[in-house]
């Protein structure tokens, strides 16, 4: 097991009718006024929007909106909101939404506290020394924005979506109620699904032996979140299959899974299917059900192992060489995704063979990447074959 | 799955060497002087008191000593600390030792911000309101105290061991290094694996259907720790197995086991264990071992269905009725316990029959407790016999 420093900042309030309970910790800090940031009409339909604003009317705190943030959000859009609390009058941030929401608000808190350009910090040109403080309210559960210190960003001008991440980052309290999800389209759960399961493969197929507990931890919330899916699909209110996937969506990217680890994960996988958001406005979850197999079908020969526990741990696959066994969970983690519904190949969400060289050229950007095996610019657009 | 509010206050600074790590957050906090509190001779042979004592000295922070804690901490000695910080010149306490200490650490960090006796806060007579900050090394893992905001003290004149659990009592950093273990006399290592496993099982068998996704977690650290403690029998400098078991402990009782649970756990078998420990000094993990398999044998007939749950996915037991897996699996615990040399009987730590009612009377003290089942004296006293 690898040394660690382990903080998790932010204070979470989970469950029914939990959105009020923000207000005491709103008044504790003394917050007189926040951005209120969201995306969609979701917030309106999920009864999300209703209740926030009840609750900042009823504590006296003033409130102005952004709004229109996107799926893959756009720092475009976080340069708007900075400027909104340039102008004044905003103590805090306060996000409504699911992950691409947080991500801009965190965006959004930092870069207010910054002279120069926002893009900066995502380009490592600056490093975040501080940011406002973030209260936070979930009503999409996927990315673990609501919990972790990392935000991710697209830039239409550079075409790069890339994350940052730092402790102050932390939203300072986040409120789950997992009934506000009850009311969203399937393919949300579906891709927010994919993108949960993704987080935490990431790490144990990272092929770093940091700490079998952790990844012991690490294979039941797969099969935790593997069981809780499909019970979404048939009745999306089921409210504990939903709270269930609400903590465990919050769980697997906090941080906790890569404790001991060497790295945090792999990630290549997420690397490689930003890059599709990024250029074809794939859904971030339906990008890592096409890109993950694609990559573990191209590395587990040499790389056998990790696929192999994890059909053990996960697939309750225990006959045959480990060359065996990997190829059966690599197999059977793609039927699982074939089963919810989350696709495969490249060719499902309309991608055609021409874009390949693009995308994995968009992917590389001249550099290698990756833990469980150093990918090059081959490496990635053979991936990218296979994924079609 | 209950609602909840989580935010885990501990910084935890984890791994080989990493003591010296902690000046630096001393110094960002400006703390001068710090109260060093420790047991006995154990932090001097694993080489934990000279790498405190010269990170101090480096940072140029002055230290008192407060020594000899003992095994279930007592009152009195607390009430020294408290007097010591009165004096003046301690900014924090800094735990360098076990849960004892650690416990020991945080009554004396809340009782020296009372103007009244330590002893009201456990009594129920006060409520803590502030502490000074602590900050604590680990030696010996097994409480969680590291890394939770709880604090078990006896008081002899009233023949209580008792518990207070506050958000002001989370150490502000803990540094766990696992190498500080190695020369620990084994029997530290399975009473403390003891107690682990112990605080895993309050909580899957408390008869509460709260969560799914965390019962699930919860066996698979049981599992986890049941690999490992024979591993340390084997040998106890094997760093991976030591690291585990560090981190399996501070995880245990950190609170996260009891997210979505309606209560925190059961924790009759603790409430009933304590009374050995403050009568006859049995060693808190040994007097889990002791408690537990007899409180599950009484009660599981009634209550089948989550000792069974424990059989399948802990023991592999999937034949039977819910009894008879029920049955089976208390049978394996006990084997576990037996094999590890966790006593697993009241005769064995020379318990005589006639004091067993003086036991049931000290843990029952004429109220009822308990989750999975309410116990009421009579109750106490049967599950005693059956310890016998």
């Amino acid at each position: 097991m690898h040394n660690f420093f382990w903080q998790n900042k932010t204070a979470l309030i989970f469950g029914k009718d939990t959105v009020k309970d923000l207000a005491e910790h709103l008044k504790r800090d003394g917050i007189k006024g926040v951005l209120l940031v969201f995306g969609g009409k979701g917030i309106f339909k999920c009864g999300a929007y209703a209740q926030v604003t009840e609750m900042l009317n009823k504590a006296g705190i003033k409130f102005s909106e952004l709004n229109e943030i996107k799926p893959n959000p756009r720092v475009d859009k976080v340069r708007e909101g900075i400027a909104r609390v340039k102008a004044g009058g905003i103590d805090a941030i306060l996000p409504v939404g699911g992950g691409s929401v947080f991500d801009s608000a965190k965006a959004i808190a930092a870069g207010a506290c910054y002279d120069g350009d926002v893009w900066d910090f995502f380009s490592g040109k600056a490093k975040i020394e501080r940011a406002y403080p973030i209260y936070g309210v979930l009503t999409v559960s996927a990315t673990s924005s609501e919990v972790n210190c990392i935000s991710v960003i697209s830039n239409p001008e550079s075409e790069i979506k890339t994350g940052i991440e730092t402790p102050f980052l932390y939203p300072k309290v986040s409120v789950i109620d997992p009934t506000f999800q009850f009311t969203l389209p399937q393919k949300q759960t579906v891709y927010g699904g994919a993108d949960i399961i993704a987080h935490l493969l990431e790490r144990v197929l990272d092929g770093d032996e940091g700490s079998e507990l952790i990844d012991e931890q690490c294979y039941s919330l797969i099969r935790t979140m593997m069981r809780v899916i499909p019970d979404l699909i048939e009745d999306p209110k089921n409210y504990d299959a939903r709270a269930e996937y609400a903590l465990g969506a919050a769980m697997a990217h906090s941080g906790f899974y890569s404790l001991g680890r060497r790295v945090r994960g792999d990630f290549s996988s997420h690397r490689m299917g930003h890059s599709l958001s990024m250029l074809y406005g794939v859904a971030h979850g339906a990008s890592l059900s096409i890109v993950m197999p694609a990559w573990a079908r191209y590395i587990y020969e040499d790389n056998p192992v990790p696929f192999a526990r994890l059909g053990e741990a996960v697939f309750d696959i225990f006959d045959g060489t480990d060359e065996e066994k990997a190829l059966e969970a690599i197999e059977a983690l793609e039927d699982f995704f074939k089963d919810i519904n989350s696709p495969t190949t490249l060719r499902e969400v309309g991608i055609k063979e021409e874009d390949i060289e693009k995308i994995a050229s968009n992917a590389s950007r001249g550099e290698t990447f990756g833990a469980l095996k150093e990918l090059n610019a081959d490496d990635v657009l053979e991936i990218f074959k296979i994924a079609y």
